[in-house]
C-alpha cells in the first residue's frame, strides 16, 4: 500500500505540474476569473480520476505528455463539477478539500464562471494536437469526455441527485445514479488511456469492467467515509449526505454490507485485468486502495 | 430588409428543428435537466449566429447539414451563457425572450446543470464524424468553439462585465468586454463557417474582419436598444444596465455618439466582403440589419 501511495502521490505531482501550465496565468481585467480557476484545481485532492488515465496509457506505452494532457483535461472537469456542486443552490458546500470552496474564497458569480471556464478549458486541451497526432483520436476522446459529463452522464447524475433528496431510491436506482454522477467520469479516465494508446477492442473492454467496477467501491467508499469519516480527513463536512437525506448506498443497505459490497466490487474490478501482465499492478492495487482509504 | 428578414426566419427554423433533434429527449430520473435544456434552448431568438455560421459556410459550399450542426452548437454555447447570466448571482434576470428564463421557470440548480451540459453538448456535437468528415476539422472547430467561449473569450468578457459594475470603464476597456463577452461569440460564427469551407487565409481573414465589426456593431445597437427599447419588444427588462451602473458604449460616449458609432462600423463590416460575390449579401444585409432592428 506504501508503494501505491507513492506512486500515486509521483503521479499528482506531474498531474499539478500540467495543470500549472496550462491554466491561464492571472491577467488582465479578467484575472480574479483566472485565479479562481486556479484555486479550484491547485488546491489539492488525490487526483485519482488523472492516476487512472496515467496508468491506462502506460500499458499501450503512450507518450507520457499526452498523457499528462488528457490527465489535466480530466481533472479540469472533476474540478469544475465541485465548483457547481458546491454552489450554494447546489449542496451549499462551504469546505473543499480542507479550505474554503470557491464561491466562499471568491463569490457566487465568478464560482460559476470559473466553473464554466475549466469546463471550456478540459475540450480546449484535448482538441489541441500536442495531445495526440491523430485528429481521429483526439476527436474520439473530445465526443468521449461530452458523452461522460453531460447530461447523459455527470451532469444527469447530479440532477438526480438533486431530486432524489428525501427520497428513498431503491438501490438500482441509487447505482444508475451514482454510475452517472461519479462512475461515468471514472470510466472515463481508463477509457481515455486506452483510447490515446489505440488499445484492442478486448483491452478496452477489460479496462471498461474495471473501471464500472472500481466507480462503484469507490462511491460506495465515499458513503461510507461521509457517514463515518472525520472533517479533518475528508477535508469536507462529514454526514452531509445523511442530513440532506440523500439517498445513498450506506442509507439503503446499511454500514456492514455496503463494505462487503465495495470490497466485493473490488475483488471484481481486479479480475477484469487478467488479460493484462504486471503493467497493470499499480491499477490492481488502486482497487484496494479506494476501499480502505481513510479519506 | 423584408428579404432579409424572411432569410433569417427560414434560417432560424432550420436550426431549430436541427437543435430540437439533438437535444436530448426527456426521459428517465434525469427528465427534468432535459426539459430545462430544450426550454433554454427552444424558447425563440433570431439565431443571429447560427445565422452567421449557415451564410458563412454557404460561401464555400458547405454541406448544409454540416453547417446546421455547426450553427446547432454554437446556439447551444449561446444558450448556456444566458442560462447561467440570468442567474440571481449574476445579472439576476427573470425575463428572457419574453417568457420567465431558465431558473425562474425551474429552480437555480436546474439552471445551472441545465446550463452545463449545453456547453458540453456544443462539443459533442462538433466531435462527431457527421459535423465533418475530416477529423482535422472537427479538431480546429472544437479549438475555435473552446477558445471563444473560455476564460479568454466569453467567460473573461462576462467575468469583467460584473468586476465593472459602478466602475466608469474608458471606452477602450469597454470595447475588449463586449468584444470578449459578446463578440467572440460572432467572430466565431463566422471563423466557423470558413473552417468548415476549408477557406483560403484571404477569405477567412475577409470574414473575420466583418465579423468583429458586426460584434461591435451588434454589442452597440444592444445598448442603444436596452437604454431605450421597450420590454415587450425586447423581451427582457430594459434599462438594466443603466441601474446596474453598468458600463455601457451609450453610457460611456452618449446615445447619439453610439448610433453614429455603430452605422460607421456596419459600413466597415460591409467593405471587408468585398472580396466575396454576391453570394455575400445576406451577410451585407446582416449588418445593416442588426443596426437598424428594434428588437
Amino acid at each position: 500500500m506504501q508503494e501505491f501511495e507513492q506512486a500515486l502521490h509521483l503521479s499528482a505531482t506531474a498531474v499539478v505540474q500540467k495543470l500549472d501550465q496550462l491554466l491561464p496565468v492571472p491577467q488582465d481585467a479578467e484575472s480574479r476569473l483566472h485565479e479562481a480557476m486556479r484555486y479550484a484545481v491547485l488546491g489539492g485532492g488525490k487526483r485519482l480520476r488523472p492516476f487512472l488515465v496515467l496508468n491506462s496509457a502506460a500499458l499501450f506505452a503512450v507518450n507520457t505528455d499526452c498523457a499528462l494532457r488528457v490527465a489535466a483535461a480530466i481533472e479540469c472537469i472533476h474540478c469544475y463539477s465541485l465548483v457547481h456542486d458546491d454552489l450554494p443552490c447546489m449542496d451549499d458546500d462551504d469546505m473543499r478539500r480542507g479550505r474554503p470552496s470557491t464561491h466562499k474564497q471568491f463569490d457566487e458569480a465568478t464560482a460559476v464562471l470559473a466553473g464554466d471556464a475549466l469546463l471550456t478549458l478540459a475540450f480546449d486541451i484535448l482538441s489541441r494536437p500536442e495531445t495526440h497526432e491523430d485528429p481521429h483520436v483526439r476527436c474520439e476522446l473530445v465526443a468521449m469526455f461530452a458523452e461522460a459529463a453531460g447530461a447523459r452522464g455527470m451532469v444527469g447524475g447530479q440532477m438526480i441527485d438533486l431530486l432524489a433528496e428525501n427520497q428513498n431510491l431503491p438501490v438500482g436506482a441509487i447505482a444508475r445514479m451514482q454510475q452517472m454522477k461519479t462512475g461515468a467520469l471514472i470510466s472515463l479516465a481508463c477509457d481515455a488511456g486506452a483510447a490515446l494508446g489505440r488499445a484492442s477492442p478486448p483491452h478496452r473492454q477489460a479496462l471498461h469492467a474495471y473501471a464500472f467496477d472500481l466507480g462503484l467501491a469507490f462511491q460506495i467508499a465515499d458513503d461510507l467515509l461521509d457517514s463515518q469519516g472525520d472533517a479533518s480527513q475528508i477535508g469536507k463536512t462529514p454526514g452531509k449526505d445523511q442530513a440532506a437525506g440523500k439517498s445513498t448506498f450506506v442509507a439503503s443497505m446499511g454500514p456492514d454490507r455496503a463494505r462487503t459490497q465495495a470490497q466485493f466490487l473490488s475483488d471484481q474490478a481486479v479480475k477484469h485485468l487478467d488479460l493484462f501482465d504486471k503493467k497493470a499492478d499499480l491499477l490492481r492495487q488502486a482497487a484496494s486502495y479506494i476501499v480502505n482509504r481513510q479519506a
